[in-house]
């Protein structure tokens, strides 16, 4: 990948606050919102949601997910120039008991501190999203098939 | 629907650009960008997209589809609390020899007209989606199910 487009993923990957998620519903497509918050080795997408939201229920019975985040719209005046991925991957939940939830909260509190009453709430949970793959379309006709691999590496080379 | 949310959704199909559209790929979700535009009685979306994106290839084997258009982030200090709506549809193609292409094409072009040129690619087509029904979310814990039938009422009032 060229420098330019590495640059331009990583920004999305760590400044972007929003994202949408793909779930199967009914065995069709439902893409909601969602805020994220990606680990450093961007080898994991922590979202945090209600057993009362769709998606949630949705990944609850079916943990195959698209994840996709975008530019913001005032990046470029053309918006088909806008970057962005579309990852695909695998949610699991990650449990108060669990020997990475302190640093998932930590890491997603640290980027969203106004959600914090919201871990009050026995609705809400952590999860985590494990992308296998991404499609990563750096602007127009210029589209990279990324894997976990060329994510830990563009996150390697940017740290 | 109260009144603040009926201007938000009005605003939210109007005045945004950008959508997240979920289509199935080998079964599974798979989310990715695109711009839109909405018939005045919000009873079609139209996109314009190529054979050579995987969202179109996946549209064009099955139809079914999801799009979930939301607030600019700059509107809420929350990202939570943003308005998005979640519709659920159906694609079909809108040929340049069908009655209503003129009138699809000036609406969308009307709204992007840097996409002008696009229209002589021959990879590039315009798609209809009409959408089945839509989940709106108006704020945190807001939250309404909408039909065809309220959204073609929400255009009515609102014009």
């Amino acid at each position: 990948m060229d420098t330019a487009s590495l640059i331009k993923l990583v920004g999305l990957l760590k400044k972007q606050q929003l994202a949408s998620l793909g779930t199967l519903r009914n065995g069709q497509p439902f893409v909601s919102m969602v805020l994220f918050a990606v680990a450093d080795d961007f080898s994991a997408f922590y979202i945090h949601t209600s057993k009362l939201a769709f998606h949630t229920q949705d990944f609850l019975k079916n943990p195959v997910v698209s994840l996709m985040i975008m530019e913001a719209a005032s990046a470029n005046p053309d918006p088909q120039q806008l970057a962005r991925i579309s990852l695909s991957g695998t949610v699991s939940a990650v449990n108060a008991e669990d020997d990475n939830f302190g640093r998932a909260q930590l890491l997603y509190l640290t980027k969203f501190p106004q959600s914090e009453p919201l871990f009050g709430f026995t609705d809400f949970s952590l999860y985590r999203i494990t992308p296998e793959n991404a499609r990563y379309v750096a602007g127009f006709g210029k589209a990279f098939n990324l894997t976990l691999a060329s994510l830990r590496e563009a996150a390697r080379v940017s740290s």
